[in-house]
């Protein structure tokens, strides 16, 4: 077997344990999108309060900013289980499984950025929290630019 | 002014300021719909997988357990600020906002039981888990059976 082939029949096996723990998670695709919406849409809510504070929209409270960055935090790291095979749909562009390395580029960008953003929030540091919070921001609009539906 | 009088004065006051912050963080009452069920569903989803351990449908992976009732502690603060006045609706019974008393103190329930989980996730004792997670799924009964349409 050419070592080409090998990771061929490797990936395969791969894809299909994680297409078994989807469909054994979510019961229909639409369960799968709801849920990463869902994470989606809560994650926005918290992200969107320390823009508002970033942008000068409102007053800088380090806690609520640092309780909102951990909440942003907590949930990066789960949108991604809800793209498995067979859960197209959405909002989600059809690149997101056609080109699931590149996807997977950007979500795991998203979610260093955002652990980035959690440990300066809960420093305190506003200037830094700017920073950080504008690096987080680009990683969420290059994946919307590439993966997202107008 | 009597005492009884001061309070309505007092309360009218809390309430409209936490319309006032309502309306400030969604546009629309969708909106805040939309972000409540939202964190529900995230939250089920965590607090089921915790479920089907306890029930043997799935290993007991300690990490996970305790991944995903750090999750649930993390949400179980944030739908209420979605339930302000004028945001009726959704599969919201009546009963949250004419029984507000009730209401908040099944949300403050639920709260103690899942941060109560989550203490006991950390320390990997699957035992303790059973008796825990049952206690907090009370919680979410007793206040859907409320306050939830069905």
């Amino acid at each position: 077997m050419k070592p080409s082939k090998l990771i061929l029949v490797a990936s395969a096996a791969t894809l299909s344990i994680a297409a078994g723990s989807a469909l054994a998670q979510f019961q229909k695709p639409e369960d799968a999108i709801k849920y990463r919406q869902s994470v989606f849409t809560v994650m926005a809510n918290s992200f969107g309060k320390i823009g508002a504070v970033v942008k000068g929209e409102a007053p800088f409270n380090k806690d609520e900013v640092a309780k909102n960055a951990a909440i942003v935090a907590t949930l990066a790291p789960l949108p991604w289980q809800a793209f498995g095979p067979g859960t197209e749909g959405g909002k989600a562009q059809p690149g997101v499984w056609s080109d699931g390395a590149k996807f997977k580029a950007a979500s795991e960008k998203m979610q260093l950025a955002v652990a980035d953003l959690n440990k300066v929030a809960q420093s305190g540091d506003l200037e830094s929290i700017k920073k950080s919070f504008g690096a987080a921001s680009q990683t969420c609009k290059g994946c919307h630019d590439d993966f997202k539906k107008k």
